[in-house]
Protein backbone atom coordinates (compact mmCIF):
# COMPACT_ATOMS: atom_id res chain seq x y z
CA UNK A 1 0.00 0.00 0.00
CA UNK A 2 1.38 3.46 -0.70
CA UNK A 3 0.57 6.43 1.72
CA UNK A 4 1.43 9.50 0.70
CA UNK A 5 1.73 12.39 3.05
CA UNK A 6 1.27 15.97 1.76
CA UNK A 7 2.91 18.00 4.56
CA UNK A 8 6.39 16.82 6.23
CA UNK A 9 6.25 19.00 10.00
CA UNK A 10 5.91 17.37 13.39
CA UNK A 11 2.31 15.62 12.30
CA UNK A 12 3.25 14.48 8.91
CA UNK A 13 6.71 13.40 9.63
CA UNK A 14 5.38 11.65 12.76
CA UNK A 15 2.81 9.48 11.23
CA UNK A 16 5.43 8.94 8.31
CA UNK A 17 7.51 7.42 11.51
CA UNK A 18 4.61 5.99 13.24
CA UNK A 19 3.74 3.55 9.94
CA UNK A 20 6.77 2.32 9.25
CA UNK A 21 7.29 1.28 13.14
CA UNK A 22 3.79 -0.24 13.08
CA UNK A 23 3.51 -4.01 12.29
CA UNK A 24 2.64 -3.43 8.46
CA UNK A 25 5.46 -1.11 8.20
CA UNK A 26 7.33 -3.12 5.73
CA UNK A 27 4.07 -3.32 3.45
CA UNK A 28 3.69 0.39 3.03
CA UNK A 29 5.67 2.72 1.14
CA UNK A 30 5.95 5.99 2.48
CA UNK A 31 5.84 9.06 -0.05
CA UNK A 32 6.95 12.15 1.50
CA UNK A 33 5.71 15.39 -0.54
CA UNK A 34 7.10 18.34 1.57
CA UNK A 35 7.06 22.62 0.42
CA UNK A 36 10.60 22.13 0.11
CA UNK A 37 13.43 21.04 -0.93
CA UNK A 38 15.43 21.25 2.36
CA UNK A 39 12.66 19.48 3.90
CA UNK A 40 12.50 16.51 1.27
CA UNK A 41 15.96 16.18 1.73
CA UNK A 42 16.04 16.52 5.28
CA UNK A 43 13.40 12.99 5.18
CA UNK A 44 15.04 11.24 2.94
CA UNK A 45 18.47 11.40 4.82
CA UNK A 46 16.51 10.22 8.42
CA UNK A 47 14.57 7.55 6.28
CA UNK A 48 11.73 8.80 7.82
CA UNK A 49 10.43 8.69 4.40
CA UNK A 50 10.54 5.85 1.52
CA UNK A 51 10.13 8.35 -1.77
CA UNK A 52 9.37 11.55 -1.88
CA UNK A 53 8.98 14.81 -4.12
CA UNK A 54 7.94 18.45 -4.05
CA UNK A 55 5.67 17.90 -6.83
CA UNK A 56 2.30 17.77 -5.03
CA UNK A 57 0.70 16.15 -8.08
CA UNK A 58 3.00 13.67 -9.25
CA UNK A 59 3.57 12.58 -5.40
CA UNK A 60 -0.22 11.66 -4.91
CA UNK A 61 -0.81 10.05 -8.63
CA UNK A 62 -0.07 6.56 -7.48
CA UNK A 63 -1.33 6.91 -3.67
CA UNK A 64 -3.59 4.46 -1.77
CA UNK A 65 -3.81 7.12 0.72
CA UNK A 66 -3.15 10.80 1.22
CA UNK A 67 -3.27 12.48 4.59
CA UNK A 68 -2.91 15.88 4.16
CA UNK A 69 -1.10 17.60 7.35
CA UNK A 70 -0.42 20.96 6.22
CA UNK A 71 -1.57 24.28 8.19
CA UNK A 72 -5.42 24.24 8.26
CA UNK A 73 -5.62 27.24 5.82
CA UNK A 74 -3.93 25.13 2.35
CA UNK A 75 -6.00 22.21 3.14
CA UNK A 76 -8.96 22.48 0.64
CA UNK A 77 -6.49 24.47 -1.56
CA UNK A 78 -4.18 21.19 -1.77
CA UNK A 79 -7.14 19.24 -2.26
CA UNK A 80 -8.46 21.32 -5.30
CA UNK A 81 -5.14 20.80 -6.54
CA UNK A 82 -4.77 16.95 -6.44
CA UNK A 83 -8.37 15.64 -7.16
CA UNK A 84 -7.61 14.96 -10.89
CA UNK A 85 -4.23 13.71 -10.24
CA UNK A 86 -5.56 10.91 -7.75
CA UNK A 87 -6.47 7.32 -8.82
CA UNK A 88 -9.90 5.99 -8.86
CA UNK A 89 -10.71 4.99 -5.03
CA UNK A 90 -7.84 6.45 -3.39
CA UNK A 91 -8.42 7.48 -0.11
CA UNK A 92 -7.95 11.18 1.42
CA UNK A 93 -7.57 12.61 4.95
CA UNK A 94 -6.52 15.26 6.51
CA UNK A 95 -5.12 16.48 10.10
CA UNK A 96 -6.75 20.03 10.19
CA UNK A 97 -8.41 20.69 13.48
CA UNK A 98 -11.79 22.32 11.90
CA UNK A 99 -14.12 20.16 10.05
CA UNK A 100 -17.33 21.78 9.30
CA UNK A 101 -16.31 23.72 6.48
CA UNK A 102 -13.47 21.44 5.32
CA UNK A 103 -15.31 18.37 5.18
CA UNK A 104 -17.72 19.96 3.33
CA UNK A 105 -15.23 21.79 0.89
CA UNK A 106 -13.41 18.37 0.35
CA UNK A 107 -16.44 16.40 -0.59
CA UNK A 108 -17.52 18.82 -3.41
CA UNK A 109 -14.22 19.70 -4.79
CA UNK A 110 -13.30 15.81 -5.01
CA UNK A 111 -14.20 13.39 -8.10
CA UNK A 112 -16.55 10.91 -7.02
CA UNK A 113 -14.02 8.19 -7.75
CA UNK A 114 -12.34 9.29 -4.99
CA UNK A 115 -12.91 9.14 -0.92
CA UNK A 116 -12.71 11.55 1.57
CA UNK A 117 -12.92 11.35 5.42
CA UNK A 118 -11.73 13.80 7.35
CA UNK A 119 -9.63 13.28 10.42
CA UNK A 120 -7.97 15.18 13.55
CA UNK A 121 -5.08 13.61 15.73
CA UNK A 122 -5.44 15.06 19.57
CA UNK A 123 -1.70 15.10 19.59
CA UNK A 124 0.19 18.44 19.51
CA UNK A 125 3.29 20.03 20.43
CA UNK A 126 4.72 23.73 20.54
CA UNK A 127 6.92 22.38 18.26
CA UNK A 128 5.94 21.81 15.05
CA UNK A 129 8.70 21.31 12.47
CA UNK A 130 9.76 17.89 11.29
CA UNK A 131 13.08 17.54 13.69
CA UNK A 132 10.32 17.03 16.65
CA UNK A 133 8.39 14.49 14.63
CA UNK A 134 8.42 11.09 16.77
CA UNK A 135 6.60 7.72 16.09
CA UNK A 136 4.98 7.47 19.33
CA UNK A 137 3.01 10.72 19.23
CA UNK A 138 -0.19 9.41 18.70
CA UNK A 139 0.05 6.29 20.85
CA UNK A 140 -2.97 6.08 23.16
CA UNK A 141 -4.25 9.56 22.24
CA UNK A 142 -7.51 10.44 20.94
CA UNK A 143 -7.65 10.14 17.02
CA UNK A 144 -10.96 11.92 15.48
CA UNK A 145 -12.14 10.40 12.25
CA UNK A 146 -14.84 12.62 11.13
CA UNK A 147 -17.15 10.18 8.44
CA UNK A 148 -20.72 11.98 6.57
CA UNK A 149 -23.19 10.25 5.12
CA UNK A 150 -21.50 11.09 2.18
CA UNK A 151 -18.29 8.95 3.31
CA UNK A 152 -17.54 5.40 1.85
CA UNK A 153 -17.58 2.53 4.49
CA UNK A 154 -15.13 0.81 2.67
CA UNK A 155 -12.84 3.76 3.24
CA UNK A 156 -13.66 4.36 6.99
CA UNK A 157 -12.59 1.25 7.35
CA UNK A 158 -9.43 1.38 5.36
CA UNK A 159 -8.47 4.47 7.06
CA UNK A 160 -9.47 3.19 10.44
CA UNK A 161 -7.29 0.28 9.94
CA UNK A 162 -4.17 2.12 8.99
CA UNK A 163 -4.63 4.79 11.96
CA UNK A 164 -5.08 2.12 14.40
CA UNK A 165 -1.38 1.22 13.11
CA UNK A 166 -0.53 4.70 14.81
CA UNK A 167 -1.52 3.71 18.26
CA UNK A 168 -4.10 5.85 18.30
CA UNK A 169 -7.34 6.05 20.16
CA UNK A 170 -10.22 6.23 17.40
CA UNK A 171 -13.18 8.15 18.33
CA UNK A 172 -15.59 9.29 15.19
CA UNK A 173 -17.60 12.39 15.44
CA UNK A 174 -19.51 14.31 12.91
CA UNK A 175 -18.08 17.06 11.63
CA UNK A 176 -19.92 19.55 13.51
CA UNK A 177 -20.41 17.90 16.52
CA UNK A 178 -15.88 17.68 16.15
CA UNK A 179 -15.71 21.22 15.91
CA UNK A 180 -17.98 22.06 19.16
CA UNK A 181 -15.92 19.51 21.00
CA UNK A 182 -12.79 20.87 20.22
CA UNK A 183 -13.85 24.86 20.40
CA UNK A 184 -14.87 23.57 23.77
CA UNK A 185 -11.46 22.13 25.14
CA UNK A 186 -8.84 23.02 22.94
CA UNK A 187 -9.85 26.64 20.61
CA UNK A 188 -11.66 28.26 22.86
CA UNK A 189 -8.86 27.62 26.12
CA UNK A 190 -6.42 29.07 24.36
CA UNK A 191 -8.41 32.60 23.52
CA UNK A 192 -8.51 32.29 27.46
CA UNK A 193 -4.70 31.31 27.34
CA UNK A 194 -3.55 34.18 25.46
CA UNK A 195 -6.05 36.88 26.85
CA UNK A 196 -4.49 36.16 30.06
CA UNK A 197 -1.35 36.69 29.22
CA UNK A 198 -2.36 39.92 27.88
CA UNK A 199 -3.55 40.79 31.25
CA UNK A 200 -0.27 41.08 32.35
CA UNK A 201 1.58 42.45 28.97
CA UNK A 202 -0.99 45.11 29.35
CA UNK A 203 -0.92 46.19 32.84
CA UNK A 204 0.26 49.10 33.61
CA UNK A 205 1.77 49.20 37.35
CA UNK A 206 4.04 46.47 38.61
CA UNK A 207 4.06 44.62 35.82
CA UNK A 208 7.89 44.08 36.69
CA UNK A 209 7.08 42.73 39.76
CA UNK A 210 4.30 40.73 38.71
CA UNK A 211 6.72 38.82 35.85
CA UNK A 212 9.20 38.31 38.76
CA UNK A 213 6.29 36.65 40.91
CA UNK A 214 4.71 34.31 38.19
CA UNK A 215 5.43 30.84 39.36
CA UNK A 216 4.43 27.86 38.32
CA UNK A 217 0.36 28.14 38.10
CA UNK A 218 0.93 30.79 35.87
CA UNK A 219 3.14 29.23 33.56
CA UNK A 220 0.74 26.10 33.08
CA UNK A 221 -2.05 28.20 32.79
CA UNK A 222 -0.54 30.15 30.01
CA UNK A 223 1.50 27.58 28.23
CA UNK A 224 -0.50 27.03 25.48
CA UNK A 225 -0.15 30.72 24.71
CA UNK A 226 3.21 30.26 23.96
CA UNK A 227 2.06 28.06 20.80
CA UNK A 228 3.10 28.83 17.18
CA UNK A 229 0.14 32.27 15.92
CA UNK A 230 -0.30 30.56 12.93
CA UNK A 231 -2.49 28.03 14.48
CA UNK A 232 -4.38 29.91 16.63
CA UNK A 233 -5.55 32.11 13.73
CA UNK A 234 -6.73 29.22 11.94
CA UNK A 235 -8.56 27.29 14.54
CA UNK A 236 -9.97 30.77 15.40
CA UNK A 237 -10.61 31.44 11.54
CA UNK A 238 -11.63 27.95 10.51
CA UNK A 239 -14.01 27.16 13.60
CA UNK A 240 -15.28 31.01 14.47
CA UNK A 241 -18.80 30.11 15.17
CA UNK A 242 -18.14 27.22 17.98
CA UNK A 243 -15.42 29.22 19.19
CA UNK A 244 -17.30 32.56 20.24
CA UNK A 245 -20.01 30.35 21.46
CA UNK A 246 -18.08 28.25 23.69
CA UNK A 247 -16.17 31.81 24.67
CA UNK A 248 -19.87 33.32 25.50
CA UNK A 249 -20.06 30.02 27.57
CA UNK A 250 -16.77 30.77 29.32
CA UNK A 251 -18.03 34.38 30.35
CA UNK A 252 -20.91 33.02 32.00
CA UNK A 253 -19.44 30.91 33.76
CA UNK A 254 -16.51 33.44 35.13
CA UNK A 255 -19.35 35.93 35.86
CA UNK A 256 -21.30 33.10 37.76
CA UNK A 257 -17.68 32.95 40.11
CA UNK A 258 -16.98 37.04 39.80
CA UNK A 259 -20.37 37.82 41.61
CA UNK A 260 -19.48 35.35 44.34
CA UNK A 261 -16.64 36.76 44.68
CA UNK A 262 -18.30 40.31 44.89
CA UNK A 263 -20.79 39.08 47.02
CA UNK A 264 -18.23 37.39 49.75
CA UNK A 265 -20.29 34.43 49.41
CA UNK A 266 -18.49 31.82 50.73
CA UNK A 267 -20.87 29.18 50.02
CA UNK A 268 -21.23 29.91 46.60
CA UNK A 269 -17.33 30.48 45.65
CA UNK A 270 -16.99 26.70 47.45
CA UNK A 271 -19.87 25.08 45.38
CA UNK A 272 -17.78 26.67 42.30
CA UNK A 273 -14.56 25.74 43.11
CA UNK A 274 -15.53 22.35 44.16
CA UNK A 275 -17.64 21.68 40.84
CA UNK A 276 -14.54 22.75 39.45
CA UNK A 277 -11.78 20.47 41.34
CA UNK A 278 -14.34 17.31 41.11
CA UNK A 279 -15.30 17.70 37.41
CA UNK A 280 -11.26 18.24 36.66
CA UNK A 281 -10.01 15.10 39.21
CA UNK A 282 -12.60 13.04 36.71
CA UNK A 283 -11.20 13.68 33.65
CA UNK A 284 -7.10 13.49 34.96
CA UNK A 285 -7.39 10.92 38.04
CA UNK B 1 17.81 31.32 68.41
CA UNK B 2 14.39 29.63 68.82
CA UNK B 3 12.06 29.41 65.65
CA UNK B 4 8.48 28.41 66.56
CA UNK B 5 6.27 27.30 63.37
CA UNK B 6 2.64 27.47 64.26
CA UNK B 7 0.64 25.38 61.51
CA UNK B 8 2.55 22.34 60.24
CA UNK B 9 1.58 21.67 56.91
CA UNK B 10 3.59 21.81 53.60
CA UNK B 11 4.99 25.28 54.38
CA UNK B 12 5.13 25.08 57.92
CA UNK B 13 7.37 21.77 57.41
CA UNK B 14 9.12 22.75 54.57
CA UNK B 15 10.36 25.81 56.61
CA UNK B 16 10.99 23.47 59.58
CA UNK B 17 13.24 20.99 57.08
CA UNK B 18 14.72 24.01 55.05
CA UNK B 19 15.78 25.53 58.29
CA UNK B 20 17.83 22.87 59.76
CA UNK B 21 19.08 21.73 56.60
CA UNK B 22 20.49 24.99 56.46
CA UNK B 23 24.03 26.29 56.98
CA UNK B 24 22.65 27.49 61.03
CA UNK B 25 20.77 24.67 61.59
CA UNK B 26 22.69 23.86 64.52
CA UNK B 27 22.14 27.22 65.90
CA UNK B 28 18.51 26.49 65.61
CA UNK B 29 15.81 24.91 67.72
CA UNK B 30 12.66 24.15 65.43
CA UNK B 31 9.09 24.60 68.01
CA UNK B 32 6.54 22.86 66.02
CA UNK B 33 3.06 23.99 66.58
CA UNK B 34 0.34 22.34 64.51
CA UNK B 35 -3.37 22.05 65.63
CA UNK B 36 -3.64 18.30 65.81
CA UNK B 37 -1.16 15.69 68.31
CA UNK B 38 -1.31 13.36 65.07
CA UNK B 39 0.83 16.12 63.61
CA UNK B 40 2.96 16.74 66.13
CA UNK B 41 3.55 12.69 66.73
CA UNK B 42 4.64 12.75 62.73
CA UNK B 43 6.42 16.04 63.35
CA UNK B 44 8.32 14.79 65.78
CA UNK B 45 9.23 11.10 64.59
CA UNK B 46 10.39 12.22 61.81
CA UNK B 47 12.69 14.99 63.25
CA UNK B 48 10.85 17.74 61.28
CA UNK B 49 10.85 19.51 64.30
CA UNK B 50 13.21 19.60 67.42
CA UNK B 51 10.46 20.27 70.03
CA UNK B 52 6.25 20.78 70.03
CA UNK B 53 3.25 20.99 71.53
CA UNK B 54 0.02 21.65 70.60
CA UNK B 55 -0.40 24.50 73.39
CA UNK B 56 -0.19 27.81 71.28
CA UNK B 57 0.47 29.72 74.22
CA UNK B 58 3.27 27.35 75.46
CA UNK B 59 4.86 27.37 72.36
CA UNK B 60 5.26 30.71 71.49
CA UNK B 61 6.34 32.30 74.61
CA UNK B 62 10.17 31.21 74.68
CA UNK B 63 10.41 31.58 70.13
CA UNK B 64 12.86 34.29 69.45
CA UNK B 65 10.77 34.00 65.92
CA UNK B 66 7.38 32.79 64.87
CA UNK B 67 6.23 31.86 61.51
CA UNK B 68 2.55 31.45 60.81
CA UNK B 69 1.86 28.80 58.50
CA UNK B 70 -2.09 27.94 58.92
CA UNK B 71 -4.50 28.85 56.62
CA UNK B 72 -5.26 32.38 55.98
CA UNK B 73 -8.90 33.30 57.60
CA UNK B 74 -6.92 31.07 61.00
CA UNK B 75 -3.52 34.59 61.16
CA UNK B 76 -5.23 37.32 62.58
CA UNK B 77 -6.62 35.18 65.23
CA UNK B 78 -4.09 33.17 66.30
CA UNK B 79 -1.93 36.45 65.91
CA UNK B 80 -4.39 38.04 68.55
CA UNK B 81 -3.99 34.87 70.53
CA UNK B 82 -0.74 34.94 71.13
CA UNK B 83 0.20 38.45 71.41
CA UNK B 84 0.87 38.71 75.14
CA UNK B 85 2.69 35.00 75.50
CA UNK B 86 5.37 36.51 72.99
CA UNK B 87 8.72 37.67 74.74
CA UNK B 88 9.82 41.00 73.79
CA UNK B 89 11.55 41.42 71.03
CA UNK B 90 10.27 38.43 69.58
CA UNK B 91 9.99 38.92 65.36
CA UNK B 92 5.89 37.78 64.06
CA UNK B 93 6.16 36.68 60.23
CA UNK B 94 3.10 34.58 58.15
CA UNK B 95 2.91 32.85 54.79
CA UNK B 96 -0.58 34.39 53.65
CA UNK B 97 -1.00 35.01 49.98
CA UNK B 98 -3.13 38.16 50.87
CA UNK B 99 -1.32 40.86 52.72
CA UNK B 100 -2.56 44.30 53.06
CA UNK B 101 -5.81 43.35 55.36
CA UNK B 102 -3.70 40.79 57.74
CA UNK B 103 -0.40 43.39 58.12
CA UNK B 104 -2.72 46.28 59.21
CA UNK B 105 -4.82 43.60 61.73
CA UNK B 106 -1.31 41.98 62.99
CA UNK B 107 0.25 45.64 63.45
CA UNK B 108 -2.78 46.50 65.08
CA UNK B 109 -3.27 43.63 67.63
CA UNK B 110 0.37 43.04 68.48
CA UNK B 111 1.45 44.72 71.45
CA UNK B 112 4.55 47.27 70.93
CA UNK B 113 7.31 45.38 72.10
CA UNK B 114 6.89 42.53 69.53
CA UNK B 115 7.53 43.09 65.28
CA UNK B 116 5.36 41.86 62.64
CA UNK B 117 6.65 41.75 59.29
CA UNK B 118 4.51 40.06 56.60
CA UNK B 119 5.81 37.30 54.62
CA UNK B 120 4.52 35.01 51.22
CA UNK B 121 6.80 32.54 49.83
CA UNK B 122 5.61 32.00 46.80
CA UNK B 123 6.16 28.40 46.46
CA UNK B 124 2.80 25.58 47.01
CA UNK B 125 1.80 22.31 45.55
CA UNK B 126 -1.27 20.71 45.14
CA UNK B 127 -0.73 18.66 48.35
CA UNK B 128 -0.87 20.84 51.37
CA UNK B 129 -0.32 18.35 54.04
CA UNK B 130 2.64 17.53 55.77
CA UNK B 131 3.51 14.49 54.32
CA UNK B 132 4.45 16.38 51.21
CA UNK B 133 7.09 18.95 52.91
CA UNK B 134 10.51 19.24 51.32
CA UNK B 135 13.83 21.03 52.06
CA UNK B 136 13.94 22.18 49.04
CA UNK B 137 10.67 23.93 48.69
CA UNK B 138 11.57 27.57 48.74
CA UNK B 139 15.01 26.97 46.45
CA UNK B 140 15.40 29.53 44.34
CA UNK B 141 11.82 30.81 44.55
CA UNK B 142 10.57 34.26 44.88
CA UNK B 143 9.76 34.83 48.84
CA UNK B 144 7.79 38.40 49.67
CA UNK B 145 8.07 40.62 52.19
CA UNK B 146 5.92 43.46 52.88
CA UNK B 147 7.09 45.33 55.70
CA UNK B 148 5.70 48.89 56.06
CA UNK B 149 6.32 52.23 57.88
CA UNK B 150 5.74 50.87 60.77
CA UNK B 151 8.19 47.77 60.78
CA UNK B 152 10.98 47.39 62.87
CA UNK B 153 14.55 47.86 60.66
CA UNK B 154 16.29 45.59 62.61
CA UNK B 155 13.39 42.70 62.54
CA UNK B 156 13.32 42.85 59.01
CA UNK B 157 16.68 42.22 58.83
CA UNK B 158 16.99 39.43 61.07
CA UNK B 159 14.03 38.00 59.64
CA UNK B 160 15.63 38.12 55.75
CA UNK B 161 18.60 36.71 56.81
CA UNK B 162 16.52 33.68 58.20
CA UNK B 163 14.64 33.64 54.82
CA UNK B 164 17.39 33.78 52.99
CA UNK B 165 19.05 30.25 54.85
CA UNK B 166 15.54 28.58 53.00
CA UNK B 167 17.62 29.36 49.78
CA UNK B 168 14.74 31.69 48.41
CA UNK B 169 15.35 34.90 46.51
CA UNK B 170 13.53 37.88 48.86
CA UNK B 171 11.00 40.99 46.86
CA UNK B 172 10.12 43.31 49.40
CA UNK B 173 6.90 44.75 48.82
CA UNK B 174 4.29 47.36 50.25
CA UNK B 175 1.08 45.51 51.18
CA UNK B 176 -1.08 46.51 48.75
CA UNK B 177 1.56 46.07 46.23
CA UNK B 178 1.79 42.83 46.78
CA UNK B 179 -1.96 42.08 46.93
CA UNK B 180 -2.17 43.37 43.18
CA UNK B 181 0.89 41.57 41.67
CA UNK B 182 -0.57 38.30 43.16
CA UNK B 183 -4.18 38.95 42.36
CA UNK B 184 -2.83 39.23 38.58
CA UNK B 185 -0.59 36.20 38.69
CA UNK B 186 -2.08 33.60 40.86
CA UNK B 187 -5.37 34.62 42.03
CA UNK B 188 -6.98 35.69 39.36
CA UNK B 189 -6.01 33.08 37.29
CA UNK B 190 -7.75 30.33 39.65
CA UNK B 191 -10.82 32.02 38.51
CA UNK B 192 -10.32 31.84 35.11
CA UNK B 193 -8.95 28.16 35.55
CA UNK B 194 -12.12 27.44 38.01
CA UNK B 195 -14.46 29.12 35.18
CA UNK B 196 -12.48 27.38 32.39
CA UNK B 197 -13.59 23.61 33.97
CA UNK B 198 -16.78 24.88 34.51
CA UNK B 199 -17.83 26.02 31.36
CA UNK B 200 -17.25 22.03 30.48
CA UNK B 201 -19.04 20.81 33.75
CA UNK B 202 -22.29 23.00 32.97
CA UNK B 203 -22.25 22.57 29.00
CA UNK B 204 -24.86 20.62 28.12
CA UNK B 205 -23.98 18.90 25.02
CA UNK B 206 -21.34 16.34 23.60
CA UNK B 207 -19.72 16.71 27.21
CA UNK B 208 -18.17 13.25 27.16
CA UNK B 209 -16.79 13.53 23.89
CA UNK B 210 -15.23 16.61 25.54
CA UNK B 211 -13.97 15.15 28.20
CA UNK B 212 -12.92 12.38 26.17
CA UNK B 213 -10.94 14.59 23.72
CA UNK B 214 -9.28 16.93 26.33
CA UNK B 215 -5.59 16.59 25.76
CA UNK B 216 -2.74 18.53 27.08
CA UNK B 217 -3.19 21.94 26.74
CA UNK B 218 -6.31 21.58 28.54
CA UNK B 219 -4.93 19.47 31.63
CA UNK B 220 -2.57 22.14 31.57
CA UNK B 221 -4.62 25.58 31.45
CA UNK B 222 -6.76 23.78 34.19
CA UNK B 223 -4.57 22.27 36.60
CA UNK B 224 -4.54 25.20 39.73
CA UNK B 225 -8.41 24.38 39.77
CA UNK B 226 -7.63 20.77 41.17
CA UNK B 227 -6.17 23.09 44.19
CA UNK B 228 -7.82 22.92 47.51
CA UNK B 229 -10.61 24.73 47.42
CA UNK B 230 -10.43 25.98 50.99
CA UNK B 231 -7.20 28.15 49.91
CA UNK B 232 -9.30 29.73 46.53
CA UNK B 233 -12.13 30.99 48.94
CA UNK B 234 -9.56 32.59 51.41
CA UNK B 235 -7.84 33.94 48.15
CA UNK B 236 -10.68 35.63 46.68
CA UNK B 237 -12.20 36.62 50.20
CA UNK B 238 -9.11 38.22 51.84
CA UNK B 239 -7.61 39.83 48.68
CA UNK B 240 -11.36 40.81 47.04
CA UNK B 241 -11.19 43.81 45.40
CA UNK B 242 -7.73 43.21 43.72
CA UNK B 243 -9.10 40.01 41.82
CA UNK B 244 -12.05 41.21 41.58
CA UNK B 245 -10.13 44.03 39.33
CA UNK B 246 -7.98 41.84 38.06
CA UNK B 247 -10.73 39.85 36.47
CA UNK B 248 -12.05 42.88 34.64
CA UNK B 249 -9.23 43.86 33.40
CA UNK B 250 -8.53 40.02 31.78
CA UNK B 251 -12.47 40.58 30.73
CA UNK B 252 -11.32 43.91 29.28
CA UNK B 253 -8.27 41.54 27.24
CA UNK B 254 -10.63 38.44 26.41
CA UNK B 255 -13.61 40.65 24.81
CA UNK B 256 -10.71 42.61 22.82
CA UNK B 257 -9.52 39.03 20.73
CA UNK B 258 -13.28 38.34 21.14
CA UNK B 259 -13.84 40.82 19.08
CA UNK B 260 -11.02 40.04 16.33
CA UNK B 261 -12.23 36.68 16.04
CA UNK B 262 -15.89 37.87 15.10
CA UNK B 263 -14.90 39.75 12.48
CA UNK B 264 -12.63 37.27 11.00
CA UNK B 265 -9.68 40.02 11.39
CA UNK B 266 -6.68 38.56 10.82
CA UNK B 267 -4.32 40.92 11.41
CA UNK B 268 -5.64 42.05 15.06
CA UNK B 269 -5.93 37.77 16.00
CA UNK B 270 -2.49 37.65 14.61
CA UNK B 271 -1.25 40.81 16.74
CA UNK B 272 -3.07 39.96 19.94
CA UNK B 273 -1.64 35.82 19.60
CA UNK B 274 1.94 37.55 19.14
CA UNK B 275 1.77 39.78 22.34
CA UNK B 276 1.04 36.76 24.72
CA UNK B 277 3.23 34.57 22.95
CA UNK B 278 6.38 37.27 23.30
CA UNK B 279 5.59 38.25 26.63
CA UNK B 280 5.29 34.71 28.03
CA UNK B 281 8.02 33.57 25.97
CA UNK B 282 10.48 36.34 27.47
CA UNK B 283 8.90 35.14 31.36
CA UNK B 284 9.69 31.31 31.20
CA UNK B 285 12.43 31.94 28.38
Amino acid sequence: MKVAIVGLGLIGGSIALALKKSTRGSELTIIGIPRREETLKEALEKTIIDEGTIDLKKGVSDADVVFICTPISLVTQIIDEIGHSLKPGAIVTDVASSKESIVAKAESLLPPEVFFVGGHPMAGREKVKLAAAESGLFKDRIYILTPTKKSDRHAVKALTDLITLLGAKILKLDPVEHDRVVAAISHMPLAISAALVNTIAEHKHHQKEMVTCASTGFRDTTRIASGDPALGIDMFLTNNEAVLEMIDEFKSALTRLEAAIREHDTDAIAKLLKQAQNFRDDIYR
